[in-house]
């Protein structure tokens, strides 16, 4: 049993990545996601029966930021300095996109990736009751800043 | 419908201040609040059924001002370096005091005053068996120091 | 010793209600409180640089109902089946009213306190820019009904 | 002024639907999303420096759906009986799936929805730091059963 | 690859308890634990620097019942309709228990374990200043009643 | 009755410590715990029917850690740079470390110890099915190195 256990103790093994040497700098990060849904459903959002989904959305995305920490298990508690959150209406769906700054020891891409699912999410809550067919469509990075790792821009 | 949509996308547009640029400082404010209660009810507090709603309200509201970024959606999280709550019974109700210290970006109001609040609704709930007219008023800031904006006393 | 802290034991103790023994049927209850703020920073709202802080207030409301159980110390957690947060601009300040429901073992009062509470938080955050002698004033209950305490309405 | 105010109080106006009259009936939903990564990247999976993101994803996936209705405004809290997360590895990349069941007054897609949200955002934060160009690909419903609008398959 | 992989996929696989099926009735969990400390700090509790531990933990523990599911990752969220925490000095330490009820489908050992945790970890935060040597011993279940698999008693 | 009162308001009375003039400085804390089982329920483990509980023993006690200060009352926030929890099978059960580091006004000995308690709890939920009387012992720290204190070794 001994040699199984022992294997079995180091199976997974998750690690948060220790930032205590590295120094409080500005980081930015921006992300962005689509949520694609039925031309009518967006023409009928103005009347929405739950409201207006891009103004809930914005502010869901602004509360999730500041709470990443507690969904995604390795990421570090932040103090945040910045959020953005930014939905705009397009031809075939919903634009998302999230700014996110601090000025500490770790960067901010999970912050702003969070923001957007979640103001996505949000958004697929409120319209639901008219499309089931509604998808969530690309998050990605779009651009990152500060760091060690330096500037990324898709 | 392009137009109206364009418009739609504006309506609210709530926005965190960005204090990226503001630098780390020690500031405090100060707040309080009363619960206003009949004197039967003040009287009888020390053999309340749930026990001595000042102390558990001191608690609430300290773990409260720990908080106040989840639930107020446009605060920044922020490391506190103290908090103090005070309940005292008064002739016709108990006063609530609350203090909050930081270093940091922002400043402190909505801490002191989310500490002032939740501990006010915890002696509501502790209290309100023996009297529904029970009522919380007054919730205003006191003091504040540090930032830019500098000092204020009411 | 053995007196003192005996007695020492007993200070306190703070005790939540059993509800294990009450029938879960429908309570609603509907609180409701004030911001006081200058006429000219009520006038000025529709620009107000952070948003329509009745927005977003109904929607902090809201959430705050959700998490009434995590900030007031005795409260049960429970099933919301409704809220509902309301925001008004009138001549002095916003009147907010909150109103809550669910078919549970116990009532809903602070959730609905809570409601407004934070509600009534968020405008002060959004406007507090401008008027730092804003007050949060008469938080209290308005109607209540279900459960074995029967219909209260003030 | 009067006028602009009085339709500055609608604008938005989000409302949770009031679920008090439906009945708490079995209900179940299945969602799923998609990881997509670099072949290489896939690879270095079991030698990942972070541990195994597939099984921190699960666990973040099922931590999350439990607390949905903290993160989308509108959504009512309710007691799962049950969350089930799966993620495996695909030719370039990883798919995620999860299921939720209640017995209660309201659906729970937004439950597993936001599971395999933050189940593909764990798997992201976990790899990110070997592929920045990393997407989550197409968050949607598969199906969904129980409660008044029936039964849906994608 | 693929074998291995496959493989990968498997390790770990939390599952959480599915509950559907099982009817909602009451039940009730108690469980104790004994935070031992040195003669000197227990003597000077009554003039403890940081207030009173024992009415303090009894409320943490309160509180830390209710957000259990949030903290074990496959724990079912669950309405709780009692929580009653005690905290008692004894000669060599303090003696925590906690006892839990709910009706629902599932048991509430956890919430009874996760409440007396809470409590001996914030009576030890208390009174750390006076003694670094503080353990938190033996946390167990005592007495479990309800559901399919009976009464228990230790 | 004002003297009864005054002495009331006195009770317990909770403080959090302030720790606004001192520095920020790295600081770090190691705790520990044990959770004893039957040598059956250890041997078993490869094959629990909830999954391998280390590893998600691991990332609950990683995540209990950043939320350690809601759970306990009188304790700081805290940016945390590194969580580091470790779960090992031994003779007669599960010996389960973590260590916590942070470079900011306070101590991080409640967050190593929380996250040693959650481990422990989490690990108990996933086998708890086998064997009822498994306990949790001899929760304690370490080590602790940083701030004006200094180093301690147990």
């Amino acid at each position: 049993m001994k040699k199984k256990l022992s294997h079995y103790d180091e199976a997974g093994v998750a690690r948060m990545v220790d930032v205590s040497e590295k120094s409080a700098t500005k980081r930015t990060a921006q992300a962005r996601g689509f949520v694609r849904m039925k031309a009518a459903v967006l023409k009928a959002l103005p009347d929405n029966p739950k409201g207006n989904p891009l103004e809930v959305a914005r502010i869901a995305g602004i509360m999730a930021a500041k709470r990443t920490h507690e969904l995604i298990p390795l990421c570090h508690p932040l103090a945040l300095s910045h959020v953005d959150v930014d939905a705009k209406v397009k031809k075939d769906g919903i634009a998302v996109e999230a700014t996110v700054s601090t000025t500490s020891q770790t960067g901010v891409e999970m912050e702003a990736l969070t923001a957007v699912s979640v103001a996505a999410l949000t958004i697929y809550d409120m319209t639901k009751a008219l499309d089931k067919s509604i998808t969530i469509e690309r998050i990605e990075l779009v651009e990152k800043s500060g760091g060690k790792s330096g500037h990324y821009k898709r």
